[in-house]
């Protein structure tokens, strides 16, 4: 197996870092051969080479089983709105060139970590949805974006075919009908004409699923909802723009953000990383959380090599660090907190 | 003073009967001749004469000094992607033709309502933030937008002029001088053109109030850390899509979110309406809760014609009818519930 690391900015080196040990461990216990192939991307790739996505990444990318992302952003770049180059670019350039057209999101919750939600115990436990973002269309690429010439109006362009729709909503589908068979379809199809095709798209793809519920909300009922009653969601799917914002919104009301993995999947790749961000302030610190990186790479093992047991036994000593308290200090709750790279070795060590 | 009165769809009726009894109230008591104007919007105007917004009902807004809204939506029209007259084409005609380009929407606690948030006591107790949302333009009514001839494709274009921006930003900045001088610019700048315009024209516009701290921050963090620090925000101003969402998002916080006023304001109209929805489900059970409604009648006192003293009698009326139970079944908590005509009866009586 050939992984790519792209540990990117921030706390990205040190979180990736930490993951390389736990795959190590893995591959020594059941017996696998595994390559990394490191290759920068964001600020870091701007700093060596100009571009925050740089071919010679790509090319990795392309030759690997799998791409282990760690996080991207610096704020040297973040307010300076005429910036020409932004690590952020490059985020969306590896999504487009690599194709990662879903991003699966995860939210559920950790027992010993569910009194840490901003939301009353009883709305949140037990809370498990997971997200199907469309990640390579809408207004995130759509043409023409810019300016007019005097620079007075600006305008982006939201685009969506059937195609695109369909292969993401399809991909939902399968999801609920391996989960509690409920599938939310997240629009704004009172608006907008996208959110119509969506809604459309997706209504017509619903009698080949007869076992899935579909439901239709808007966006920002969805928003609300999220907060109010959580554990209504199984599956929900949506544009870009919305996914943005709404798995957002839901990574906070778990109370572990830290922790929650996610995927991007495309039809020839598959890319892995945390939800969490570069998080500047604890950069070199050694105080940064590994969790969301670790369990990024037991969904690599479960959705890019389809070994189950390798997922499980990385999840299994995740949560054995989390009933013995070797954790960092943003989840230590005033215990004994673990440097990041304490952390990666107790895992790598009892797994 | 003349007030347009638009009840709408569903609860609309109800709630807007009861703020007429309390504004009359108010003339009695602060010696003022009103004159109401009825006319219809929404479904219930498409149901008379096919169009959401007809002129007559424009004309009526056009010569009132302020217009006071109930709710729009009918769930007949709702899961129908290809309804050629929806009622939420009224909404936006309305606000177009009006004018009506800032929305306002506050998010306050009430101390004997704030238990029923869904964010623990701590976090949300004493919030207290103001959103300004841009209301008439960016992707609700940028052109080009629709399909192409097949069918397959659909798109929508999101679109901003620099003074669509600073007059809208302006409001926040005054806003922000009689508050706790804080304003928060939202946007996606790390990836849309407008977004990098809205940036830039509120960078522009900051030096000329320097009283004024200025924060950046993306719609995405911003949906988390509603949820997270909802204290930490004073004026936020925003685009119309992320507008949508984020306030619905903020509307369920506070835990009385059918308590929630708004307004939307124009250089030549002002109107004034709940948050909340029409609600179908409770259309003529005289159950519905009036208050928000009343206290958008407060807000109309206010914004509309600069009267304090009887904004503030609406308030306080309310604030009583809080502490007295006098109250619908949604916030009765399990105590006697009123009905929505005798809450509103109660109020006009005891201002
Ligand atoms: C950094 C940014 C471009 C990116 C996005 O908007 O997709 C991020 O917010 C994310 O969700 O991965
Ligand atoms: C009904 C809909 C068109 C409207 C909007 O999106 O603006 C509503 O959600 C609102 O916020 O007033």
């Amino acid at each position: 197996m050939n992984i790519a690391l792209l540990p990117g900015d921030g706390i990205g080196p040190e979180v990736i870092a930490q993951a390389v040990k736990v795959i190590q461990a893995v591959a020594k216990k059941f017996g696998h051969t595994i390559h990394f192939e490191t290759a920068p991307v964001g600020a870091a790739a701007i700093d060596l080479t100009g571009d925050p996505y740089p071919e010679s990444t790509h090319a990795v990318c392309l030759r690997a089983d799998a791409v282990l992302f760690g996080a991207i952003g610096d704020p040297k770049y973040d307010n300076d709105p005429k910036a020409k180059v932004r690590p952020e670019q490059g985020l969306l350039a590896m999504r487009k060139k690599l194709g990662l057209f879903a991003n699966v999101r995860p939210t559920f919750t950790f027992p010993s970590l569910v009194h840490k939600s901003p939301l009353k115990l009883d709305r949140v436990d037990g809370v498990d949805f997971v997200f199907f973002r469309e990640l390579t269309g809408g207004i995130y690429f759509g043409e023409p974006r810019g300016r007019n010439e005097q620079g007075t109006k600006a305008f982006d362009t939201n685009v969506y075919t059937k195609e695109e729709i369909t292969r993401l909503a399809r991909m939902g589908f399968e999801a609920a009908q391996k989960r509690r068979k409920l599938l939310t379809c997240v629009d704004k199809a009172n608006v907008l004409a996208t959110s119509r095709l969506w809604r459309e798209t997706v209504q017509e793809l619903a009698p080949e699923y007869p076992d899935v519920k579909v439901e239709y909300e808007f966006v920002d009922a969805v928003a609300m909802r999220l907060i109010q009653w959580p554990k209504a969601y199984d599956v929900l799917i949506t544009e870009n723009l919305f996914g943005d914002i709404l798995t957002d919104e839901a990574s906070v009301i778990s109370g572990s953000m830290g922790l929650m993995p996610s995927a991007s999947l495309g039809t020839e790749n598959k890319l892995f990383e945390p939800i969490h961000g570069s998080y500047p302030q604890a950069a070199g610190k050694d105080i940064a959380n590994p969790l969301g990186t670790i369990l990024s790479a037991a969904m690599m093992f479960d959705y890019a090599f389809d070994l189950k047991d390798e997922a499980a036994a990385i999840s299994d000593v995740v949560n054995r660090s989390l009933s013995e308290g070797i954790v960092t200090e943003d989840i230590a709750d005033g215990a004994k907190a673990y440097k990041t790279s304490e952390v990666g070795d107790w895992l790598a060590e009892n797994l």
